[in-house]
């Protein structure tokens, strides 16, 4: 052999990868300009990124490019999605007449991705999110013996987000060699230049200090992106960052570098200036309509029944303890049930399952973004995970539970130590606004077990329901109160006390059921009878099955929760009723009304005024 | 001179800080014990570096610790709250004999600090929080020309949370060398070893990449500890990290670097062996009741009123772009009016601010977190601090936000590109679940403009109120309502059309109250009258006041938002009336029920069931 011919095979990848970011360049301009906005500056300066990434480096199925053995692709510059849907099509996953249809209302191909597109596993857009998604994409691939790597792209922007930095350092932790980042550094904000502008070196540092293998390069030079994706194939022990030099709205010259184009779509006149600029412009066909929509996103699988719960009624034991029990006897019939740590698996209980089962649980330490970014990817590669930590550092992760719900992932949370109840800790360890959090997520199934019976079915539901799963779990022990072979559908909830001459309900759930039970007792005693309701399920609710029972305790309801009277247990059920026609003659909503202190778990359920006595108060008042 | 008596002062300063330190750990281990509960081991890793801090490096009045000429020490490893409330106790802000009343209900002296605290700025307890606070603290000095200094001190553990890395990326890049960060390295988290147990190259490396200067020394070495805090004295244009080797327990054998001691207060007999190992006992005072809690935090003070609103009846203007010019008004009357941007300021209009006043906005760059941590640190300074962003993007902070209500901040929040009106960019750029975040928040103030001339007015009512208020501004260009010299009371609404022959209440706000309006003139072509009012002001409500209204519409009310159902305008104003004992005939809630989807403005409102034609279809349902 003479260096010839693989000097005409390289020339000829060179041009086709070239060719190919023609071609994104071309794509990108159009589709926005077709749709009148978008970003496609922010296009033009990945376009040698993203097609030496898809036409050199990936290897998939462009019609399963969602599969296991598929390499992944993940845009954490949401806002370049034209780009991203142009390679997609070039790839021959959707057609090429599919691209102008971006951002119509009935195409798939949105603003920004979510996996309504084949091919995305992760809505992006909220920036600095996809890192922590590729390194939960890379770990599922692992876990399940696939060769597949995961590419992400950056851009400089958004790393200024902390979720970067957890990522990088939870990726490199946990050895993840199939994934690579690729930060495109165009130096331009949206509003401003970034922070480091063209200072690609702090980048490198960056990642140098967190254990990655690192490597600058211009952006735009087809063969350094092509020898800096061969390298990182090549690399193992440590996930790998590609730093590239790139000039946002590259390719043209009235766009290049400047300022005061982000966002904003070429006008018909600039666009045929632009694309003059650029080369031979295809011709592209009329689109048919027809959609390319996935229609079935990954649903979890079923498994065998787990072992049932084995309590005695009466016992004292906390629902989180309940909840790793659950999560042990479910991966000993499911082998996909994984669970992620943010060091605190002594206190929420999935602790249990990892000794059980040391390789099913991921330990993320403090950095719940990453646990809920990393959760979603492992649910894209067909894990069932359940992100734990204490309720209220859900709060941290918010926003990545937000998105996960526009990504359709099936991600379970639990959420231990909520409420007051949790004593002298103080307010800052006390999830109070946990169920107006997950309440307010679309789809979402919202569960607060009541007792350890409840704890370990409802984590059973969770781990079987598509969307997004939340359990919330106390901190005290309380007594069981269920049967062992007790169910518990969604929705749905389950009355404990009733009569025929019921002069209140009380709605509640978790912590406060039990202090309803004791009202009831104490009310009893004074003769009059109340129905106790534990809506284990506060979302969704069956509000008619809800209101007979109301209107069978005279149209009179107190709610009581150990969380903030907004959004939460209380808003839910009345908002429910209401709206259902269910006639209400008083209503009372008992919860913690304001920022609460530390103190004994029953002085401050007395103090909050969600005890038994303000119950019996609530009642008193109301007949 | 000869070298002997400084050698001997210095001798004595060294004993001083060793034996400060010996106390703290006393003071540490008998509270823990006192209270059952706490971390004492977490205290006992830095006691030296608390000690120098305190009685070498800091400057500040123990009658006054909170003044804008004292050095401010932030704790964020919150759960060594008891290192701190010793410290303040030796250095004479409270007496030491107080400190025995650790965790109780009545005490200041929380589980984890609160600015019921004298000395404590902020609370924290969420880890990875302090350093962001921190920087607003230290900025806040600067902006007051004040010499003050601000130490933070950190946890190896909370390092892993990327908030931690946004507010090292900012002070960088605003040169604030007030700043100090002293990291507590000892190895151990909660429930197992840090992610780079003891080593502190690791950190020295990340901080080094971030443009800070770093050097690691053995925390329990007095003299490096001195000599460090002095050198980071002298450092001029960059803040200093002092990354300190410990060990979690040290100074008592059976606690030092042992795995299983975290969170957790030695009993009797485990605390007397404890003390016998760290020399004379001070004997401490019976506690005599009295709280030391701060009786008034800082509220916001009163000034001059701004420019009024200058519009014509029907202009069209978003309101985002009305908050903008109001931040303009309200910084030529108050010089402490500052904005915090994350790179949207030309979509959030805080960029109008800018342009008149360059040195009143902060760039914070794409970091959501620290620009929420940072507000707080500057409001605790008496800066009237506003951070703006897109309302999705908030969910990112909700954490810190959670804990600003904890630390009794008065921080001013904006979100704007509400809801599914923002259009084309589809649903990772719609806030759609932050009227349910703000209201969770205890004693928030959640604002919904309709129109320019409300979103002015509503501006300076933020920068008037105390505690957290949040301005909800929208994307799209809407009629001007109202006249400019309108008034928008807290708690209040409008009532835009009303009849005696009302047949329903339309209850709404911001883009929908424009889609009210249309409903009413297409129900009036029907002959059917309907109230409308504009609930500009979510929380908090009137609700005997809108009561009226709702009894003058024959109990019927149809909410409108453009938000998801749960926790938004609609539970808050049908929860209200509920439980005021309004009785209700018909209520109808239209909000956006699922994930949406690109499209246009117009398109989405109506697809998602929020337009006119969905208003005027629930009237005519109920009626």
């Amino acid at each position: 052999m003479t260096a010839q011919p693989q000097g005409v095979l390289l020339s000829a990848r060179l041009e086709k990868i070239r060719d190919k970011a023609r071609l994104l360049r071309i794509h990108s301009l159009r589709a926005t300009s077709a749709a009148g906005s978008g970003h496609p500056t922010s296009c033009l300066s990945a376009a040698e990124l993203v097609a030496a990434t898809f036409f050199h480096a990936m290897k998939f199925d462009p019609a399963d490019p969602n599969s296991l053995s598929s390499d992944r692709f993940v845009l954490s510059k949401g806002h370049a999605a034209p780009v991203l849907y142009a390679a997609l099509a070039e790839a021959g996953v959707f057609p090429v007449s599919r691209l102008l249809t971006l951002r119509q209302f009935g195409s798939e191909l949105e603003g920004h991705p979510t996996p309504l597109v084949p091919g995305v596993d992760a809505a992006t857009g909220s920036l600095g999110q996809g890192l922590s998604v590729g390194a939960g994409l890379a770990l599922g691939a692992r876990a399940e013996k696939s060769s597949a790597r995961v590419y992400v792209l950056l851009g400089d922007g958004e790393m200024a987000e902390g979720n970067v930095w957890e990522a990088a350092a939870f990726a490199a932790h946990h050895r993840i060699d199939n994934l690579t980042a690729l930060v495109d550094v165009n130096g331009l904000g949206q509003s401003e230049r970034t922070m480091y502008r063209h200072d690609t070196e702090v980048y490198r540092h960056k990642f140098d200090a967190q254990g990655w293998q690192t490597e600058v390069i211009d952006g735009h030079d087809v063969p350094a992106v092509l020898a800096a994706l061969d390298r990182a194939k090549a690399t193992t022990g440590r996930p790998q960052a590609i730093i590239a030099r790139t000039e946002k709205g590259h390719g043209i010259s009235f766009l290049a570098d400047k300022e005061g184009w982000h966002g904003k779509a070429l006008s018909k006149a600039e666009l045929e200036k632009a694309l003059a600029e650029i080369g031979p412009i295809p011709q592209i066909p009329a689109d048919d309509g027809r959609s390319y929509a996935r229609q079935s996103l990954p649903a979890p699988p079923n498994f065998p029944a787990p072992a049932p719960p084995e309590y005695q009624r009466g016992q004292m034991v906390a629902t989180r303890e309940a909840f790793g029990t659950a999560l042990r006897k479910l991966a000993a019939v499911h082998p996909k049930i994984v669970a992620l740590d943010g060091d605190v698996k002594n206190s929420t209980f999935t602790e249990v399952l990892e000794k059980a089962y040391p390789d099913r649980l991921y330990q993320g330490y403090i950095a719940e973004q990453n646990l809920v970014g990393a959760g979603v990817g492992l649910a894209a590669q067909g894990q069932v995970p359940f992100v734990a930590t204490f309720a209220c550092f859900l709060s941290r992760a918010y926003d990545q539970v937000r998105m996960a719900a526009i990504s359709r992932s099936n991600l379970n949370l639990c959420g231990s130590h909520c409420g007051v109840s949790i004593g002298e800790d103080g307010p800052s360890q006390m999830g109070l606004e946990d169920l107006a959090m997950f309440r307010a997520i679309p789809g979402a199934t919202v569960l607060y077990p009541g007792d350890a019976v409840a704890a370990e079915r409802l984590t059973e539901t969770a781990a079987r329901r598509s969307g997004i799963c939340y359990v919330r779990t106390g901190r005290p022990k309380t007594p069981v109160l269920y049967p062992n072979d007790e169910q518990f559908p969604v929705p749905g909830f389950k009355v404990l006390r009733q009569s025929t001459s019921d002069r209140a309900a009380i709605i509640t759930a978790g912590v406060t059921l039990h202090e309803a039970l004791k009202a009831y007792e104490q009310l009893a005693a004074k003769g009059i009878a109340i129905r106790v309701i534990d809506l284990y399920c506060v979302k969704p609710i069956d509000a008619p099955a809800l209101g007979e029972h109301v209107r069978a305790s005279g149209g009179r309801v107190v709610t009581v929760e150990d969380h903030y009277p907004e959004g939460g247990l209380g808003e839910a059920a009345l908002g429910a009723l209401i709206t259902d026609g269910i006639p209400l003659n008083a209503a009372r909503r008992l919860a913690v009304g304001r920022v609460p202190h530390s103190g004994k778990a029953e002085e401050l359920l007395d103090a909050f005024g969600i005890s038994a006595r303000h119950i019996v108060a609530a009642v008193e008042k109301m007949t």
